[in-house]
């Protein structure tokens, strides 16, 4: 095999992820390499984790990104809160609430699902119920922002649940962190993980996650020792601690920190809430452009995620075709449907530094121009115009 | 906190890593990003399959980078072949065994250690008396090349003595690969593991493994289900296998596998025995500086790795303020002494694109000017000398 440089085509990111990446992301990966202990390493260290009690909103002195990507920050939180013979209930409306119940099994916990449709946020009603049926249950696991479906939850209240049952709370919030609100402080939530590839526009590879004092406290009163050295946070916490404390764990993957860091800084030069309404605004223009080509949001309105929008895929429309296209001819990225989904829906993403008037645009032309040349009809100047009354509203 | 954009000092890498990066593995994280799921990624990860091949020197269809740093790569050894109540011989003989033992234990396994003194190689006839005691073994563990104190063991006797009383082999190689051969096939390594930020010269964050043929079937083998989600092979090996089987695992770390990609190919440009032999002739002339500054390597010669050095630290000098100086006034970082070698050794790298007869130069320049200047009587004009001799041949 003759193997050459490798240089990647030039997309453009609207799928579930990973996002466009600002150019001056890119750039930061690029710097030079330091060492891991070095001083001004652990010194960027601290102001990651600053930055990222920012995006958290949160002042949980264990805030961190985890060396790895979501589904191991996912991983970080289970093996840490839940021990062999736990009952934990976990809420699934999409891919990765199963996910979750993975996990618990394979820390030897007992899952309770609690069932909520592929589409729609999850009930707090069935939780109240799984939580009065369970007594015993030490912890509420639950997706805020389902990347396979752009459903989201209304986390304060799961949560508001969960205390009064007296369970810890572990939240997705891959999708959600920097897109859309995420308020752990205020809401309560115990333990949290998300990705850097979505709304943070950074490379995939770490995944961002925050304990409070609560969480730390279940952790410390274990009765058996974390399964995963790796991601045990008895550990981790001596590496990502301040000061004296601080101990050698594994090697950090500083270039992708170097990326992680300006991308928070720039997640803080705009502004959370002006991230927030920029994710909204745009959104709704997105929305206008889909509908005008006759294509419907599957979410309920009071439901559905900005970043992360899910439209049925016309009748008699060939999904993989019309992907394949938008790829080839436009370089441009959306994603497929998941699981129960796959082959109905297309999820298209608006996700940090890829939600942009440029690329709604971009993303309804080119999908209006490609269903026109496959003999549907549709309307793609008033769609447009649609885009533009919305984004100028 | 005032933060701002993060600008890392230039420093030349001779720890025991992340070695020096070359510019082009730096330039290559800096490309655009691209679906984890493009046509064109997939394509990239086939290739750098087929390079990590090259460089274990193995047919192993079961080649890849984990998605995390080394010591998730040796986790993910330990968690697909360990069963609870599974025996495990560990040879330890520095830091890195002690953290499979661990790692043992946290799969429900038996931990049966061999110990060898620090800074030499595992002593097969140990390794052998164990076996021999241990009927019920059914997995060896060792470290091909000590981070911690520079010993090198004989990867082929050790596997060859496993093999003899039926039991798999785990293999630490995350300082050796690239540096020193690593002989996958040759040799009948059965798990492989190692890291990228070492004789790869890429940044940290991903960790190459291999699984052999017996390896796999005893992981299909199982009684148990792997007990991480993220580290379970049966589910990795979906996501990085070939064509039809390849399903949705995690989001790959993009950009940092351009990068793995770029110093892969610069190995395969200067092809395996050169970076060898470049290894070997650049640790000649470091030793021949050293000794020359009346400095001694605390491991036997026939066990030194060429690739990371440990020297004793000479009477009365301050460790700690030698390394700080080093740093603050020539931006050359070395290692310290790790463990039980703490404030006894300094740990010098020569590894990939660290390992150039100008980092020889100014790491014995550096250190006779330091060491000098603190009143220690050192000739540092005759150590130079006989780098250059040295680098001659």
């Amino acid at each position: 095999m003759e193997i050459h440089r490798f240089n990647p085509p030039i997309r453009t990111l609207m799928g579930p992820g990973p996002s466009d990446v600002h150019p001056r992301i890119l750039e930061a990966l690029s710097r030079p390499t330091i060492g891991h202990l070095d001083p001004h390493f652990v010194a960027l260290m601290e102001e990651v984790k600053t930055l990222l009690q920012y995006a958290f909103q949160t002042d949980n002195a264990l805030t961190m990104p985890v060396s790895a990507p979501g589904s191991a920050g996912m991983e970080t939180c289970f093996v840490n809160l839940v021990e062999p013979g736990d009952e934990v209930i976990v809420c699934q409306n999409g891919v990765f609430g199963g996910r979750m119940k993975e996990n618990v099994e394979r820390c030897g916990g007992i899952p309770v699902m609690v069932e909520d449709p592929w589409g729609r946020a999850v009930d707090p009603q069935k939780l109240e119920d799984a939580l009065k049926a369970n007594p015993d249950a030490g912890v509420v696991a639950f997706v805020h922002a389902e990347t396979s479906t752009g459903a989201q939850s209304d986390v304060k209240t799961l949560v508001g649940l969960a205390h009064k049952h007296d369970c810890l709370t572990i939240v997705d919030a891959v999708t959600s962190l920097g897109g859309t609100p995420v308020k752990v402080d205020v809401w309560g939530v115990d333990a949290i993980y998300s990705g850097t590839q979505k709304c943070l526009s950074c490379v995939p590879g770490l995944s961002p996650v925050s304990f409070n004092e609560r969480a730390q406290e279940k952790i410390r009163d274990r009765k058996t020792k974390v399964q995963s050295w790796f991601m045990d946070l008895n550990l981790v916490m001596g590496y990502w601690g301040s000061g004296a404390t601080r101990s050698y764990h594994h090697t950090a993957p500083v270039n992708t920190l170097y990326g992680l860091h300006e991308a928070l800084l720039m997640l803080k030069e705009e502004g959370l809430e002006n991230a927030w309404n920029r994710h909204q605004r745009n959104h709704l223009a997105l929305r206008a452009g889909l509908e005008h080509l006759g294509m419907e949001l599957i979410v309920p309105e009071d439901e559905r995620l900005p970043q992360l929008n899910a439209v049925s895929i016309p009748e008699g429309v060939d999904d993989a075709r019309v992907r394949g296209r938008l790829l080839t001819e436009y370089n441009l990225e959306i994603g497929a449907g998941l699981g129960a989904l796959a082959g109905k829906v297309w999820r298209i993403g608006l996700m940090g530094h890829a939600s942009r008037a440029e690329n709604i645009l971009l993303c309804v032309g080119a999908l209006g121009a490609v269903l026109s040349d496959m003999g549907i009809s549709v309307n793609t100047g008033e769609a447009l115009s649609g885009v533009q009354k919305a984004l100028q509203g």
